[in-house]
């Protein structure tokens, strides 16, 4: 029998209300204890009452109280939810209440974890339910929803079949391999095969998109000194205040803020300048410069379009290009201070063919361009794209699959016995039955729900 | 008819759930567009269901909603509340729908306001939420509780009652007074209003205790440099981390930190040591001292036990207390670092009884003694009592009534027209309605509620 838990549900702090659940087989008599006035044990289920609540005698808070019958409820147990007044002292006290009445302390994750082990959720729909908590944008948000209604969970099953139906063809091999004779058509097998190896060779590509949308698409502001890039950097950001946020734990001398444009959040990191030795950008080496440009996945690239020259900025940017390692990146060029500018510069046709936008950090003039290039990326690279994958651990499974399924290729074509490639079979099973929870251990449910918050 | 208006009710941030709600005639219509699965408008009030929430079209969150029909609910109007998955990015988002779909963003305290406004509670008792929300001690949590349970309403509605007593004795001389005639028994008005008299002036002087209940009761932590002042109230604090907060808005220049003993919420102060200047500690002068000081309930008066001889203590404190003005305060003498004595001085008799604690901040030996003497004094003080006065605007307005109460008794003295002593009656009665709401304002209700957080 399982201990009845309880926590504070809601967000820390002082607010107009806040949610103090229990999940277990005592929720009812315990609960109870606290409501002398009220016949909590008759009460239908999900049905919302206002209730006085006691501690021992003295009036504490006046509530409303609900409670979910099994298995009609998010855990799958007996659960009681005290709406109560958000003061941290009543919100501290029930729960000392609760765990004086019998309750325990939940652990984080621990109300989710028992909706898992009852049967509610599968083990990636548990863990969307982390990352909906999280999720700071639409897209990460869609993501988390996508997985939260088992579209993942069904992928992987699908996957689970066809490696079935693989293993059931290797079966039938097995049972005619006495004869010592390769007589199934293995070329129902390798296609397959193939099929599933695409399948989670892209999701494993798709890993570090889906991972970096979870963070930000970090995006680096290059340049040399005082062409305006943190000018630039504040201007966007400030177009929008209020779905700013300083990311916690940046190291001090990089200035980074994530941001959303059009649904996806982006991460923009703020570098020091270029500086110029002799008439190259040797000096790239900046280390700090260098590794935000090396985090990236789009990088623009400010020059003044007050005192460059079109031949002076290709210089530069090939200079900066050679040094810096720009493969996958989406290079920008922003050419800004035009408001320093009389007319538009007699080249414009030239700088416009480079993909350069033209803009006054100061005056925020044309910043939409570089929100619609950002925006307009997503959309050319498919972020919105569903199946992404942003989970480390199931990452970490799909590239033992793929490791897997390379073995399973490799058996086949150099022709090993049949049951050393279905072993491989066996274990590419038995990853995907991690990955969904259908095998599990403690370490593993410990692993992955020690990183959510107390109270879900 | 009322807009219906919708908020975040529970503490800002990220947690495991997160209720967004709505009051209003338009609660259900609004509210059901979310929820295109769900026939919200059939639902059962107070049936607290599973329900898929879209934004037109795509699945938002999984979310459990739960209708409250006037007038059953806490505004006593149509209310809805949905419990979604505390995401900020998706309680953000379930406010921009129900706006979109209707709502208006309420304002600080609109929820109960309403719930004022449709005679759910009176102004003292709505006041009462707030205070219950922002308690953070038991005692602070008490007084709350029993304003909201209406108590503190009753004694008002108990003190008009007297008041309009005397009107209606008042009433009686007027219908006589043509004939110039002093013919009713004054000795029963005066009774009353003594009574009445003994009653607000005993609230008013609550007040300033009440007040200072709110904030914690302010320790001051004083003594020469070198004592352990600082090292007394970090063992003080670190006692029980748990509950320990910095107050926000505290001076650069002075420690203050809050903690609550045996229930009852301490502000300690830590001060700058007293200079010594010449042979005398004149230099008390440092004025953020002085001004610590002179804000304290309670003073601890620290002395180094390992190097005070009991006439350098008598004397260091009779300087102390001509200097800093102690009339009002509890002054407790605290000898420390008794760790660094091999035995108790011999002349520890009168050292005790100068009511000195012995104790070691370092060693944290004893201070369990200070907790105990602090939690005496609130019991020698009667601060548990339940009809402390803790909110401004009913201490200004009993000061009202207690100026009303004098010009009554001093019209009756001097045998003043009986018209003009009951028009100060009717002054006080004012004021009573006033206080409990039976008169209220649009500028009286803004005062009140602009002090609430939103969504309450």
């Amino acid at each position: 029998m399982k201990e009845t838990i309880c926590a504070i549900s809601t967000p820390p702090g002082i607010g107009a209300i806040a949610i103090v659940r229990t999940s277990g087989t005592d929720s009812f008599p315990i609960a109870a204890q606290l409501f002398p006035q009220l016949d909590l044990l008759a009460l239908p289920p999900q049905n919302a009452r206002f209730a006085q609540l006691f501690d021992n005698g003295q009036l504490l808070d006046q509530v409303v109280v609900t409670k979910f019958a099994a298995p009609k409820s998010y855990t799958g147990e007996d659960m009681v939810e005290i709406s109560c007044h958000g003061s941290i002292f009543i919100q501290k006290h029930i729960v000392e209440l609760l765990v004086e009445k019998g309750c325990r302390l939940a652990e984080p994750g621990e109300f989710t974890q028992r909706a898992f082990l009852n049967g509610k959720l599968d083990l990636p729909q548990a863990e969307a339910v982390a990352d909906l908590i999280e999720s700071q944008s639409e897209t990460t948000h869609r993501l988390a929803i996508h997985q939260l209604r088992g579209e993942f969970s069904n992928r992987m099953r699908q996957l689970r079949e066809r490696f079935v139906h693989i293993a059931s063809l290797l079966e039938l091999e097995l049972d005619f391999s006495e004869e010592d004779l390769e007589f199934a058509d293995r070329s129902e097998l390798k296609a397959l095969l193939d099929e599933i190896s695409e399948e989670v060779s892209r999701l494993i590509r798709s890993f570090k998109l889906g991972n970096v949308l979870k963070r930000g698409i970090p995006v680096a502001i290059v340049g040399r000194p005082n062409v305006g890039k943190s000018t630039l950097l504040n201007a966007i950001l400030q177009q929008d205040r209020a779905i700013v946020s300083p990311i916690p734990g940046t190291t001090r001398d990089t200035v980074e803020e994530t941001f959303t444009i059009d649904g996806t959040l982006f991460r923009f990191i703020d570098t020091a300048g270029l500086r110029q030795s002799e008439d190259t950008i040797e000096n790239i080496g900046i280390e700090r410069t260098r590794r935000a440009v090396e985090q990236a996945t789009v990088v623009l690239y400010l020059v003044d379009a007050s005192n460059t020259t079109l031949d002076a900025a290709r210089a530069e940017m090939r200079e900066f290009s050679e040094n810096a390692g720009l493969q996958d990146k989406e290079l920008v060029i922003v050419a800004n201070k035009i408001d320093e500018l009389e007319s538009l510069p007699a080249d414009y046709k030239e700088w416009h063919d480079m993909g350069t936008l033209f803009v006054s950090a100061k005056r925020r003039v044309n910043l939409g361009d570089i929100e619609e290039r950002l925006a307009d990326y997503v959309k050319r690279h498919h972020i919105q794209d569903l199946s992404l994958l942003t989970n480390e651990r199931h990452y970490a499974l799909l590239c033992d699959i793929e490791t897997a399924i390379g073995r399973i290729h490799d058996g086949l074509e150099m022709q090993l016995p049949t049951d050393l490639v279905a072993e491989e079979v066996r274990a590419a099973l038995h990853d995907i039955g991690l990955l969904t929870g259908t095998i599990s251990s403690d370490d593993l449910l410990d692993h992955v729900f020690s990183k959510f918050c107390i109270g879900k």
